[in-house]
């Protein structure tokens, strides 16, 4: 079988969706039938939510009201504000969203009150809250009010980090790589996801699953890398060298190229555009410059393109986002895709149960214990 | 392609394992090799548990101190008995252990001191003494000491739940069915969990992608359906009418066949005996009796064998533990079966992401919000 010698189920099709499509003639992305380009120009991320998870666009009007609806989902019931405070300053920033989304289903479970629409938008919601009242306690000591009345959720999420009202300019940069980020199909973590659902799991295990599963540094963990990455450069041409060090000594450069698409990324370029115009405002292009750089070299040397996880680094960076909560803003957004999957799963399940190609021992004889080497 | 048509990837091969062969020859289980027959007869949870990780059955001296191992690891750090206070008394038991293993991952991060095997060998030491922290706190109110000195996992866990030394007899029972619940190829969980890995997240993500997937009715879920169907009934002859009712109903009836077995599930029998010697010793064979008259309506009427799950239920009454903690028995089993599949599937690692078949709609041209209907 292919599945068997290529490994990581690549080119297997493991399942039908009507969510979005990838790749398509290389390069395409869209979600319900919307390119990404429409998207992240002219929707929000909660028109982007909507339309994932309900399957059309919002009018004004359905809009306006599911907007207020997540501003009203912000809070932290008290417990849990509790357990947040026991999570070590140290914890790794994943495993407080993935302890804190879990410990969540514990107050609020899956059942007649809660449906799984309801709660893709509370996690939507609150996961900023999440993240951020365990941020400040533990590096201030201080309980912050999750319930900000900002209007959006990437506003919510800058509010709390900063404890201020974001520039527009900004709030709309993070709103950008919010809708970018949202859904991608079969990727590990969705996919993962939708494992947990195929046995009737409930939805908190789902999304639990893909938090632990986008973690990793091959998928979400990627923006971290490609930061750390540009982080070591001081100029272009220091990272020029820089790279060209690192291709010869075979390391691998974080960011560019991708499993599904084989011509560019779509989304590298409208977070770039993004990117631009940030540090523009701001008037340093240092790490936009770099960044630049290394996409040349890579394109010459690898002939590779630069992904959606690349130039999120140095825009995030001027958004004042510590490196340590780029994954976790994936998370927040990717929320939407997965819930709409584990929707989808539902809807047509069968168990998710593949076979193994045996490569052990063959059949062994028992040995008492007493006569073992 | 044949995936797409079956659903849920049956009958593909997502990857190769050494660890066990299900359902060789349409009835045979092995761990690295061995028989389940000889493990649970011969052998006991800790010496399984010791061969799936370590590929090979230890000697007396290495059971010793792996025994001894174990015994020291079931302490639950302060901060994690205060996150358990917090979760409600109605908590979902599934969501005790998938919270609470999640926040371990806080206190114990996997890194240069808490490897794969010690992180595995923890889990396995301390998820009861999670779970009934939990139960005993929310119950009684009373805080109880995790540490005993019962020198196996199935006597700590039965110590915990009841206060007092469990007899012989039941350890054993208990000790046998961890055994029998230990390891299963690519099923659900254990295949969700090395998708969690192969993106190189941790290893507590992974365990809480398994615990998170067993949780769904069609997986582990269904021992404790079993449990609530044969309670329905007091004598045989009621059972064998009710179930004659369900089927002409075409109602589920849970605890019967199997994915991957087709003649039977080879550690049925053996539950089976343990679930007739325990009630024997009892003096009670109500609930015995009952279960062995639907095992024959369900092979007579529809051709269908009792699997694993169904024995169980009958066998952990008699233990007096609560239905709702079957199935985190089966979890706190369980990890070593995901744990070694976490070990492998790192040692030769690929990104597992499959691809979709596309159902949705096609290219949609974008509305402007005030053009929406």
């Amino acid at each position: 079988m292919t599945t068997k010698k290529a490994g990581g189920l690549a080119d297997v099709i493991a399942g039908q969706t009507a969510i979005s499509t990838v790749g398509k003639e290389g390069k395409g992305l869209t979600y319900r039938g919307f390119t990404i380009e429409d998207l992240a120009e002219h929707g929000s991320f909660e028109e982007t939510a909507y339309l994932l998870l309900r399957g059309n666009l919002p009018n004004d009007a359905e809009l306006q009201l599911y907007k207020k609806k997540l501003i009203s989902l912000r809070h932290l019931p008290a417990g849990l504000t509790v357990i947040l405070e026991q999570l070590p300053p140290k914890t790794h920033p994943m495993d407080v969203l993935r302890t804190g989304i879990s410990a969540l289903g514990a107050y609020e479970p899956e059942d007649g009150e809660y449906g799984p629409l309801s709660i893709a938008d509370r996690l939507m919601a609150c996961s900023a809250s999440i993240l951020l009242y365990w941020h400040h306690y533990h590096t201030s000591g201080i309980r912050i009010d999750t319930a900000t009345s900002n209007s959006s959720i990437a506003g919510h999420f800058l509010q709390l980090l900063h404890g201020s009202e974001p520039i527009e300019l900004y709030e709309k940069a993070l709103d950008a790589s919010l809708v970018l980020y949202a859904e991608h199909e079969f990727n590990a973590s969705t996919f993962a996801a939708r494992v947990t659902a195929s046995t009737l799991s409930d939805f908190y295990s789902a999304v639990t699953t893909g938090i632990g599963t986008l973690r990793g540094s091959l998928h979400g963990g990627a923006n971290e890398a490609a930061m750390s990455l540009i982080e070591q450069f001081t100029c272009p041409d220091e990272a020029e060298a820089g790279i060209l060090n690192k291709l010869g000594n075979k390391q691998l450069i974080m960011g560019f190229g991708h499993r599904v698409y084989s011509n560019r990324d779509p989304r590298s370029d409208i977070i770039k555009n993004w990117s631009r115009k940030i540090n523009e405002e701001a008037g340093d292009m240092a790490l936009f410059d770099i960044s630049e750089r290394i996409e040349g070299v890579m394109q010459r040397e690898k002939g590779l393109f630069a992904n959606l996880d690349f130039y999120s680094a140095s825009a995030y960076r001027r958004l004042g986002i510590p490196t340590a909560f780029f994954t976790p803003i994936f998370v927040i957004s990717r929320i939407s895709g997965w819930s709409s999957h584990i929707i989808e799963q539902r809807a047509s399940n069968r168990i998710i149960r593949p076979n193994a190609d045996y490569i052990g021992p063959d059949r062994r004889s028992w040995l008492p214990i007493d006569q073992r080497p």
